[in-house]
């Protein structure tokens, strides 16, 4: 968030086996198989409903009300990343829309999470092209000033670095740094499996209270029922 | 909201025949047919585009980022029961996600209302269980400190009182005391009776200035007309 | 905003030829075409996606929790017209529901864009009369206060005179002064066309910073590259 | 929250004792004294600095945009009441100012905690009366709809009910009922106490990890030194 | 709002003897006067409090993020004067510090009101120049686009064109049409005259249920008493 | 923001004299000086006006409601450190006041900068021990859950590494990375100075658009003045 000016072309990228791992897994699992960090702020929301990717940042950082960089950006995306834009003061201003959105696909980008406004989102929702962001607004930027390319940036309270992974889907956008991702995705599939049995045990009508064994500890805190 | 650590079993409920016919209407037409109060803040919104119920509340108080007493409530819902979720202080955090939900609809619950955040969307929307929350979120909560169920709680600026019936759909949340539910659902059905002929009129061309005889008292406010 | 009390009935419409070609280009693109100007906020959202209109502005200016204009301006409707309204101060109250929907549509009203609450919107949906709102609530309001009609009015932030057209998408509304309609909905054209060649271009694979020729203004502005 | 169109005229009050000792502590104090319930919202914000105060209320449920029932409540204020006044729908419209507040203050009124808005801050800070609000602002209201006074309401969150004690401060508001006062106040004296002990310790450079025993659970829950 | 890259040189301003008046009483009065139009919204709060204004509006658009234009409205300002800021789109930058402030005061500006963010608060309340803004931020913006200075805009939600009397205090910001500034102050001088009286009564302890006559229509509107 | 349950003991502080000259600058001179980068977001405000300090961060990540990890931090503070708490969710309790001010300042620190609430306002502007927060609130927190101390965290939408140079005022809250301490104060030095001849032209009348020659750039970009 310090450096402007500056792109940066080789990043280490988190492996690609762990991320597309991780993209089998809801954005709430892989929260918790971090150990709840990671998340960004809730006001991201998709353009669209239904999208879940995962895929490795590429990050760019923009200053209020100008997309310049979005274009330098492009040019560093390789397939399975998705762009990640922070912005050096809140501004919901429009962006991205379906041009970018073209040529991001064209080199390969699964889609965008910017920590501003998008527009555009019917031509979005029909290429299939999804982005999470924090307003939707037609306002149109400009393009004068210098941000930086593939340095960390902060986007919805989250620390991102180049090369994380980052999975997003209707419940808001997680970020797993890139030395995590194998042990998070593991971490994931052992919570994902330990919970089609709770999911079984719970449907069948047993209570949380008696499977988590949380009688005793609520007792001891002093939990009293009244009739 | 006072009390803290108690769990009452025994709550009288909404008559099930008022209730049920309060479901035939929209929030908009038992709000009105009620005075104009009980309504919930418009923040609170569907997790899913569609959801109409009506049911019986069993209360919560929660603290901001725990979710423990979700898990005794369960234990106290019947069929027809909707659970609502209040919290000491505002947080968005994701309290409530699939296997909850799981759970509760085992126990015969209708739908959540929660004056905090909610998670696992897309597995809550296949499933058809019903939020409505004031924010979408993946955040993790914690089981630490003792919250109360079924005392009177405030939800969304709206006091509930553990019996109360609820009806929720695209338009909000109205909560109508337990026992107001009889004279209120007959209230929203003289309503919805008469709103069936002005719809007629009015869209035959009838203006609301002449079926509702506004003319005059405009007139007498002081309202001129310029050509 | 400043004249209370009057109803305006000869009001000066935009070109219909001009407004029906704006509805053909997306608001994105209308507000770029003026030149930036005359979105209005983004916090004005369609109550159901998918609806695009365009058409000539009825104003009515409402005090808070107060709809008894609406009323009176639904019987200025001419068909093809869009109403606007404006709020003296922030409420997000339910001025309009499905009966006078019924009736502005009976009038010929293709929308209705209000700085407020919308209610109904399962109704609304059904009937494919599209709202652009800042809420969804169903807090009735009250039929006791003169505002006006067709006079200007600030609705979301922008100022929109009875006449100018109106273009609402899920991207937003944008206003054109009526004078301007023919102008704009050119220059919208002339910029749909370009933006066509643009999108293959960029589909093929060709970099805006290679198509936009912005590596030479780049580099003169700093920007440097590290691998 | 539920009842339109009543003046209760004879509530009963927390007992004075209790309430001027309640009086002695800050709202921080007495929230924790209470069991961190009883808490209105954080927005709720005094106009001036400085004040400090703790008295019975008088509540009293307004529609948005409306104050006719505040000039209700005022005939029911005793001396050491503070009014609590809750809203149908959110709306920061000017309810209340210097002249309101001449009489509340000839009435007894010791100030007024409103969830809306407040005007001419600079007489009320000259004139030494109190308010906690939502919002600043100059927006008149009218005098047209009935709400209730000395019903149960919500304020800022928080359910309040005629007689409950309330205390105010730069801190926020809180409530304790009434038959809490008197409890809440011993606890909040004995919190107090223990507080100066602790404040000496910790001025003295004893940490907290220690005088409070932090050091084992701490460790216990995994928590790691790196040098 | 609509035209960009113009500077209004000639402007009919609001009759200095009518706004000197206006100087004389609060925001709220003013806008009582007018008939309750006019108010900026109430997120407009001044930088440091105390100040009073009541001066000729120079108007200026910005775009978000761009400062230009203040340099280009400095040259426009005559003594007595108000600059007045409105921006296309929603950006709480800090377009506006010490610097700028000493160039307004040398000019004869009386104060700025900026739908936007202001910095250097520490200098401008020793300066003694009043700002009202929707923030306070260092966010430094940039001179790149225009805008356009004497053309109407809309600032706070409310239209303001130039030469209107702006009154400000710390109760916000009321527009009054340089037209109507006399007939206005005469109005607020009325209604100051009578509050006198008023304040008078009630501090006597008249209730305004007396003074105001109001038993009789609250009983005509079904408000009953219950002991 | 991605470590829990560790406490870093040793970290690089940014150099002493570098941070004392930052003092004399306010927020907005340091954060252009920077080049723009670094700023906090502005809803992070002091709980009193006038104070400003210049530090060094030791930083601490916290949980959604709970402030046990700042009697962690506390024995980390040296002299001359500003704590930074980021929070993994928002939630605006208040995990500080007057207790940990004590500590806080035993320990030698100079202030905190904390991304959630804070309480006991009145104390702490006593002590003359500033705070910097998102809100104030007396909502109390609980002590169970492990975050980390001294790793970089994210706070207010700015990334903060421990040992970085925090510089706050009445403008807000700058962060400087530590290596960059001595340049940055350098360039708020230089533009200092410069600042000084700039005022003393302004107020002599001199516009900013002949000092910073800007009348030919706005010409070129179509400016054009009409009488």
């Amino acid at each position: 968030m310090y450096e402007l000016g500056v792109v940066y072309r080789n990043i280490h990228r988190a492996e690609r086996a762990a991320v597309d791992r991780l993209a089998r897994f809801g954005v709430a699992t892989v929260h918790e198989a971090q150990g709840r960090v990671g998340l960004m702020k809730p006001y991201m929301r998709p353009v669209y409903p239904g999208a879940r990717i995962a895929g490795t940042a590429v990050t760019v950082l923009l200053h209020p009300g100008d997309n310049w960089m979005l274009h330098v950006v492009a040019e560093q995306i390789l397939p399975g990343d998705i762009v990640v834009a922070g912005v050096t003061a809140d501004c919901s201003d429009g962006y991205f829309g379906d041009l970018l959105a073209t040529s991001f696909r064209a080199r390969g980008a699964l889609g965008l999470v910017i920590d501003g406004g998008c527009r555009d989102v019917r031509d979005l929702t029909e290429m299939g092209f999804p982005v999470w962001s924090r307003a939707i607004s037609s306002k149109g930027t400009i393009k004068a000033t210098l941000g930086s390319v593939n340095i960390p940036v902060v986007c919805a309270g989250m620390s991102v670095k180049p090369g994380d992974a980052i999975v997003a889907d209707d419940d808001g956008v997680v970020v797993v740094p890139a030395a995590r991702a194998r042990e998070v995705a593991d971490a994931a599939a052992a919570r994902e499996a330990s919970e089609g049995e709770k999911r079984a045990k719970l449907a069948a009508g047993v209570l949380g209270l008696d499977m988590y064994k949380m009688r005793e500890p609520l007792a001891q805190a002093g939990l009293r029922y009244v009739d």
